[in-house]
């Protein structure tokens, strides 16, 4: 058990100071008793950058803290460990490098920067003795990165099923909430109002979940730096975000969630690593998943990861995976996990290495089952054509259901549930399937996930 | 990033070797080279005591490894790491004792000893500069321990919630599903075949999910011991197994059950420890809890753990809690954590202290909503009476429901949900209840949990 006596301190230098450099900053200060008990040495806030020192500070730390020099704050000699709060790929990656040059131990919540040159910063921090630690890169508070890292790295890991955005989970969750009241409406014989991405970007964004310019968020890159990051651990080969096949989801339409509500299943901004005999196929995209999966129950702002290893079978982490608090909690884990190394006497810390390199395949590789939406002329024989085109590129179709027609333009909607297939065979197919004079245009083209 | 230069090695000695012994030692030969790279050294099985020798095992280890002598285990210099997988309090715990004497680590899966003397063993490991891993103990495959010891760290933990039983869980999510079964067929006026306790454990243990002698599941014992666990490393204070009220599956019956389904709840053995400002309440107890909870949902031998941080929020961890290989994950896990502590030459790791004595509170400082049922003659005025003795103790009725009647034994059977009420009132009303004339028996007596 801890005894209280070491008090060496051990001094923290923060780049960044916004939400979560102030939540970290926070807690340093308030709990800084308790967690000296716990790892045998005081975490003391040296110094804080910020871009500009007017703005006020949801946090009191003390005169001549904060400074507007970040080199202050990477030479200061009495900080041993660096928190980058600052997010984006530079400058945090040269204040990161700059850190590791000066000998100190990273703190980073940047999921852009470790999964893009993640393997490279710790390989250089390595060398140096130094430890990077980035467990708030992914998932906010809940315990990710450790697990990959280190609980589950008994396991041989097969697959990483994700909801790891919260904005877009919150964005697709009312749109679905809208789709169940519109059921309601149409049973009646009343008009919904839209409920479409539209409409439910801009309630997320008066609420505060998604930022005025939710690109990163609602085109997936967000998640799928977080999913390169988890398969990067999970199959300890390098999965460089430009090789995660990524999809938004600022193309569905109310018609896809009510769709969806009819057939069983619920759609969510799946984040998808799975490891094949031929490599590894990893994906960001909106799918159908049936109700019955527990991520298909994943609401609002919540993150969910199921990792599954050949020992452990499936494990579900599920929490909020964004926010001050949360992704402080993780900083703050990280930092106590390093001042206890520190404390110990510990020269390094090197879990993760790469197993080789294995080849990340194309979605062309993917089998799965589809959902497709198809807007057509509404004449006889319509059905047979794509039904043929479908099969010439053997699509086999497992459901079809022509959803609604609108007689003034002549033209119908259906939508198809087919069966297993290759992704490259029904790509090709809705190529083909677009030329036809009786098709107006492929509306929706979902992934049947699980 | 690891080198595959450093091939030293690190003896390993099992005390056990059933299915988790076997599992462990399995992983460490199939996997040497793999984990070899991933902390520096090799993991070698250099001896595995027994009691039977002529016991066929599941794992082929080196001739002259396997003995039924555990002195030469722990007194062989080349072992720096002793695994304990045969449980019990005795004699594993005087082994473990006897293990750190002789100045090696220890690995365990042994839920009663940590539950029971754990923080005494780590004091002495402490003492020693030697460690105890003990993250099998808790959840087979699911990272618990080390959340609880570091991820969550930075955390204020207020409360955890788990199914932590596979047996029971199983054994519920079976009398749940005859329960929807019976309600079917008493719709098309059929009598469903009997559903109860009994059914359902002799179901489990021909299936092996239950052992002949299922005490120390269906009594909640098992449950209790880890919830003690987690308790104590969660708020860092002493929770000794003693102190969590422990109650058992044994006398629910298929009404219970069938009331639940109606109500809109499950039925779980729900191991809940909450820290309130009096102090903690910790209790094991089959509890009804609503079907919109995440736990409502875990079935079969699923375990699954609700940890709520005062900065994460509620984190849910859910997986196999049991198993062969669940269990061995968690063993190697801890193996190649002490493995790379030892290569990296730290010398302790002291994560959890106690944070000076927070009481342990009875039951009847509990605050929650109840559900009864209660056999009672059936003649007018019995509701009336039973009304007045709850309100007398200031327990109030929120939902009655008159289930059957046995007009040949002229009995009816109450089915009451109060509102929230002191544990301590409820007991008190439910001793004056048992004293009435009209009634026959309290027949279940359940809280309602979240």
């Amino acid at each position: 058990m801890p005894t209280n006596g070491n008090r060496r301190q051990i001094g923290v230098g923060l780049i960044g100071l916004g939400v979560v450099g102030s939540g970290v900053a926070r807690a340093l200060i308030e709990r800084r008793d308790y967690f000296a008990r716990q790892v045998g040495a005081e975490l003391v806030v040296r110094r804080a950058a910020v871009r500009n020192l007017q703005k006020p500070r949801a946090v009191e730390l003390p005169p001549g803290t904060i400074t507007d020099d970040v080199d202050a704050v990477l030479a200061d000699p009495a900080i041993d460990i660096i928190v980058e709060v600052i997010g984006g790929e530079e400058p945090a990656g040269t204040y990161i490098r700059r850190a590791l040059e000066a000998g100190k131990h990273v703190v980073t919540a940047n999921k852009e920067l470790m999964a893009k040159v993640g393997p490279e910063l710790l390989a250089d921090a390595h060398r140096r003795g130094l430890d990077i630690m980035f467990e708030a890169s992914v998932g906010g508070g809940i315990p990710l990165i450790a697990p990959l890292r280190r609980d589950l790295l008994a396991n041989k890991i097969s697959s990483i099923r994700a909801i790891i955005n919260g904005t877009t989970n919150y964005i697709l969750t009312s749109m679905a909430n809208h789709a169940a009241v519109a059921e309601a409406l149409h049973r009646q014989g009343l008009e919904p109002p839209p409920g479409g991405y539209e409409e439910a970007l801009r309630a997320a964004q008066e609420l505060g979940y998604a930022e005025p310019d939710p690109t990163n968020d609602v085109e997936g890159y967000d998640a799928a730096y977080k999913l390169a990051i988890m398969a990067t651990l999970g199959f300890r080969t390098r999965v460089h975000p430009s090789q995660v096949h990524t999809e938004g989801i600022t193309r569905l339409s109310a018609k896809d969630f009510e769709a969806a509500r009819e057939l069983g299943y619920a759609i969510k901004l799946l984040a998808i690593a799975e490891r094949t005999p031929e490599g590894i196929i990893a994906r960001v995209a909106p799918a159908f998943i049936p109700l019955s999966e527990p991520l298909a129950r994943v609401d609002g702002v919540y993150n969910a990861v199921q990792i599954h290893g050949d020992l452990t079978g499936t494990v579900l982490f599920q929490g909020r995976g964004a926010g001050s608090e949360p992704t402080s909690s993780a900083v703050v884990a990280d930092l106590l996990d390093l001042a206890h190394a520190i404390v110990l006497g510990t020269r390094e810390r090197k879990y993760w290495g790469p197993e080789g390199d294995v080849p990340v395949l194309g979605l062309e590789h993917l089998e799965t089952r589809y959902y497709l939406r198809v807007k057509v002329t509404d004449r006889p024989g319509v059905l047979a054509q794509i039904a043929r085109t479908l099969g010439d590129h053997e699509v086999s179709i497992a459901a079809v259901n022509q959803k609604e027609t609108d007689t003034h333009a002549q033209t119908a909607d259906l939508v198809i549930m087919t069966h297993r297939a290759r992704e490259g065979a029904v790509q090709a197919a809705l190529r083909e399937m677009a030329t036809l004079p009786v098709v107006v245009q492929v509306s929706a083209f979902l992934r049947v996930e699980g």
